[in-house]
Parts: structure tokens; C-alpha cells; sequence
């Protein structure tokens, strides 16, 4: 570690508290986001029932915050460099997915509502536009022939998500079922890792 | 930290930030568990005494998050390799543990009470699977001839504790005692430490 | 962390996760015990001014789990091995530190009351007690003639700790003011950094 | 990690816990501040709108602790030894950045309020000269000619911050703006990335 510190030209390439940080800030979110699932105020089935739809948006946030949490490992794991840019990136990245458990708590409550159906398909986008961005500033930093460079070429997927959480957003305001198929569709394209990190550093 | 990342062929190998997520998430639960056992509204021993219930089931979802956590962490300690199943099967588990403050804070509230006793008991049962299921991914990355493989071979106490929440999750629609007996048996059960990955550590 | 895992005998020896996990409990109880002091209901100085001994019992608070942490940082980095009694004392530590932001919320609300005052006394104790478990756990563990086994010989500190710490919870019976000065001792007696580790180290 | 332990002459080196440890604080001061931002009671966008200020103050602390979290980095990076006034000075900026959930829950609901506004601005600057002590600190460890004692030698920005937290609390008794102002002019100013560090490093 300290000679670490020292044999590497430049200040910002060490990933490793970058990493513990961002696992920091994802491993509150998750927990928070359960914790505001309230425990229903009788012990009956119906009660239960009623906490339904915020133990639901519960999954797909937990499945959202997951995937980042996935992807980010795997993008950082391939990252050489992090330059100041991609420190900020991050932390912007960070900043959306911290107005998770905010957004989760309010659609859980109100999951038929324009406001709060909209809001939380903005959230996701601003995570999702900051994820993009984390991922181009990466690739400034260590070079499109860098290792992250390649992997990252053409990144469709983060185009998508980020195509259906605008979708899904503007539906919102006619229908919140077509918002949150667009929300869940995101979720299950992601559920499949990211070949890309995995055949680069399989071959 | 930078030569690991290059010197091994398979992307997915390292446990480090899977095991600092995980301990991330463990520790927030454990935390948040404790915080939601309120304050009594008096300062009276009789207003103490009625946070008794709270009091006690916090003791037995803390010895659950410690045992998960020791094991999880004897577990990748003897882990070599981790595949993409290996990350979604412990992102399910945290999913599950997480439901934990929750359960625990309606279990707490309505002690005798058949919806949050099940409730309880099936939460502790989603747990139980995942980390049996986390425990399968390891060994199918690893082969059964692995280090891991072969100290997990027959894991008994695995399907005991998942045999005695699901019937500690039945017992609670008749009994809520009989239903707290089965899950106080898992933990005591679990607090002797598994003495599989110590031996094959320690030939 | 590869070769770390193999070249050692025993299963146990590495203290990296334990401080981790010890580090993540703290760093979340620290942060509920200052966010479970409510920002006034007002936006005047004399709400602020109601406001103040929760904000005292927190700075209590604070500094005992902050001296925790310190005498955890240091007793950890003395040690070589742990095993699993070591294990188990540690999470028992943490679960009365976690017991800590329950407590110091009631003492907050009710700073002179024998009920609130005795029970942030008994945690403090357990935690005290907790420690000096952890301790003889680890000297065991390593051996009498260790570096660490020798750091801590008369663990006069930890005494006087628990000491101070039982006589406040009795002095809490008859006046909070006096168990607040016993509290605040051990804090005052801890913020002297633990010379015996500096100085094992610094031959 | 083992070798590492004996290899060095002073107990205090190693920077790893310390940055782990105020990682996790931050980390969850971060997703706590965003936590207290209530989800709206009705699902309007009115309602949301009244969420307005909390969102925005969250916004500014959110910069502020992403900050202190950036300078904290590139500080103990440059860092090569520890010493017990660093632990302690840490701890104590952790405890003045554990005081922003409080300050940012009143403020936001009170944003035009002397009170609010001045507390606000005292626990910024309780932070900001917390980290000024801490950067002494570690150049008193370290010596004036080490890496960081060269890297920090007149610092501007930091006693500009606590100038300007100093003015900001000042001006919050005649004008809510005005302290806003000070208080974004200081997020700004640390937005761009502290170049001493880079430029020591990059040579």
C-alpha cells in the first residue's frame, strides 16, 4: 500500500476508495429503502397487504441499485486510472441513486399518481445519464485502447436504459403500468451481466 | 492491487468489494435494527419493560445478521473464484436480510400475532435458500474438488436451518411460542462456529 | 490476498474484514445517534436551546464509540491472529455499542430520570465489559508472550472503565448528574491515546 | 497486510482504517441527509414543490460532504504517517460532518429563519476548522518537508472556506440569502479539484 502510493506517476489512479466509497453510499441506500418500507400498524394479513405495493417498488429499486452496484464493480474493475473528472462523475452518480429511497418512499405510497410515478422514472434517469457519463470520463482518462476503452465500445445497453427511464417517465403522465413495465423492463435487460467486462478479461 | 487486477485470466475472481458490499449492507441492517426498537415514550421502568418484546426479538435478528455475517465470511474466505451467479445469488441474499428491520419491527410490535410471525418466519426462510443457493453458486465456480467444494460437502446445518424456519413459519399460525423456539434453535445451532472451513483451514 | 489466504495455517488469522465489519457498525451508529436528535419542531433559538441535551448526551455518545474505535484500531493492529471466540466477543461489543443509539435517545429526551439515566449506564457497561472480553479473547488467541498479549498486560484502563461505568449506573438511582460525571471520566480518561500500544510499536 | 504490520517502526502509519472508517461515516451522512428529505404527504406536484428547499439544501450539503469526502482522499493519499492528534482531529471533523443531517433536516424545513440558517453555518464551520486542524495535524506527523507538508503549504482555499462559513453564519441574522450565497460560493470554489495535490503527485 505505501509503496503503492508512491510508484504511480499520477495522484488519481488508485480505484480503491473510490470503490469502498460508492459501496458505502449503495449499501445505505439498499438497507434505508427497506427501512422505509413501514411495518404495517396492525398484525393482519390486510395490513400486509396494503404495505404490497411499497414492498414491490422496493424490488425493482433494490434490483436498480443492484445492477449499479454490479456495474460499477465491473467497470471499475477494468479501470486503470480515475482522473478528477470521473471522481465527480461518481459522486453525481451517487447523488441520483441517494434520492432513491426519497423517490422509492413516495411512489410506494402513491403508485397511481402522475407526480410521484414521474418522479421516480426521473430519478432513474438521472442515475442512468450518470452512469453514462462516469463511464465516458473513464474512458477519457485511460484511453479508448485502454482495456476500459474497448469494453466499454458502443454501449448500447446503457443507451436503452437510459431511452426507456425517458420513456417510461413521459408515460407516467397517461398511464403509471406502461411507466413501470419501462422501469422493470430496464431491470431485467441488466439482470444479464455485462458480457463485454466479462469476455475482455476472459480471453 | 493493480498487478492483481491483470495477472489472473477470469474477470470475476476477486472477493474483496463483494465482501465489503456485503459487510456494507450487514452492518447497516444490524444498525437500523436497533434504532428502530423506539425509545419509550416515558422514562419508566414500565415504559422499558413494554419495549421488552422489541428488545429481545432484536437480540435474535442481530444473532441471524452475525451468524450470516460470520459465515458469509468463513465462506469467501476459502472462495477462489466468483461468477456472475456468485453476485446475483448474494445480491438476493442481502435482498432477503434486508427485509429483516422490517420483519423485525412488526415482529416486535405484535409478538403473538399470526401475520407478523409468519411473516418473520418466511423472511428468515427467504435468507436460509439464498445463502443456501450463494453456497451452490461458489461451489459450481469453483468445482467440487475446490477447497470450498469440499468443506461444504453435506451441508447439514444449512438444510436444518431452513427445515426449522419452514416449520417455524407454519408452527406460527398456531403457536407464536413454538414458532420463536424453531428460530432461537437456528441460532444457537449456528453461534458453534462451523468447524468445516476451520479443520480444512487448518490441516 | 490471493497468496494471503493460502500461506497461512489457520483459517482465522486475518483481521482485515473483522475491522471492516467493527468499522461499518460504528460509522452507522455514530450517524443514527446524530441524526436521531430531531431538528426543532421551530425555527427558534429556544427550540435549539431544548434541543441541548440531546445534543450533550450525543456528544457523550459520540465519544465513547469514537474511543471505541480508536482502542479497537489499535488493539486490531497489534494482533495477528484471531480465532473464533474472538469472533463472537466482537460481535457481542458491537451489539451493545448498536444497543448505544436507543439508549442515548432516551437519555436525550429524559436526561433526569433514573430510568433513562441507569439504562444508558447498563449499556455502557455492557459495552465495557464487552471490550474486556475481546481482549482476553485475543490474548488467548495469540499467546501471553504476543505483541499483543504483552501490550495489554494490567489493562488498568479497561477497569477503571467498567468500574466507573457500574458505579454511574448506581449513582444513576439517586442522581443523573453524578452518573454523567462518571460516564463523562471514562471519556476524559480515554482521550489520552493508549500509550501501551504506541509504545510496543515504536521500539 | 501481515508484513506490512511489522515492517514499519511507528504504530500509526497506516492509513487504510482511518480512511475506511470516515469513508462509512460520510457514506452514511450522505444517504442519511437524503433520507430526511420527506416524500410529500399527497402525490401533487404542489406537494412536491413544498419539498423544494429541503431538496435544495440537500443538494448544497450533499456537495459539501461530497467535497470534504474528495479533499479527505487526495489528503491521506499524500499521507505517509498517522499520529494520535490525526486520529483525534479526525474524529472530530467526522463529528462536526454527523451534525449536517441535523443542521440540513432544520434548515430545510426553516430555510428563511435566523436560527436555522445560523446553525447551519456554525456546523459548516466546525467542519471547515476541523479540517484545517486535521491537515496540521498530519503535516505535524509528517514534517513540513514531506510530500503533504509541501503539498499544503499556504492553505488558501481552506482558510477562505472558513471565512466565508464564518460570514455565512454572521449574515444569517440579517439575511437568509446572503448566508446561502456564502455558503454555495464555498461549494463552488472546492468543486474544482485541489491542484496542489495533483501537481505533487504528477511530477
Amino acid at each position: 500500500m505505501r509503496n503503492q502510493k508512491h510508484s504511480h506517476g499520477s495522484a488519481l489512479e488508485n480505484t480503491d476508495r473510490l470503490e469502498a466509497f460508492s459501496d458505502g453510499v449503495m449499501a445505505v441506500i439498499i438497507t434505508l429503502m427497506a427501512f422505509s418500507v413501514k411495518a404495517p400498524a396492525a398484525p393482519t394479513w390486510s395490513a400486509l397487504h396494503h404495505t404490497g405495493p411499497s414492498l414491490l417498488v422496493y424490488v425493482l429499486s433494490f434490483s436498480m441499485v443492484g445492477i449499479y452496484w454490479n456495474n460499477h464493480h465491473h467497470l471499475l474493475r477494468t479501470t486503470e486510472r480515475i482522473s478528477a473528472p470521473v471522481m465527480w462523475c461518481n459522486l453525481i452518480l451517487l447523488f441520483w441513486l441517494s434520492l432513491l429511497p426519497f423517490a422509492t418512499s413516495w411512489i410506494g405510497r402513491f403508485p397511481n399518481h402522475v407526480a410521484s410515478v414521474v418522479t421516480y422514472g426521473l430519478v432513474s434517469l438521472g442515475a442512468g445519464i450518470s452512469f453514462s457519463f462516469l463511464v465516458h470520463a473513464i474512458v477519457r482518462a485511460n484511453g479508448v485502447d485502454s482495456d476500459v476503452g474497448r469494453a466499454v465500445q458502443g454501449d448500447l445497453k446503457g443507451f436503452t436504459s437510459i431511452g426507456l427511464y425517458a420513456v417510461g417517465s413521459l408515460l407516467g403522465f397517461v398511464s403509471a403500468l406502461g411507466a413501470f413495465i419501462c422501469f422493470g423492463l430496464v431491470a431485467v435487460m441488466w439482470v444479464i451481466p455485462d458480457r463485454r467486462f466479462v469476455r475482455r478479461h476472459a480471453h
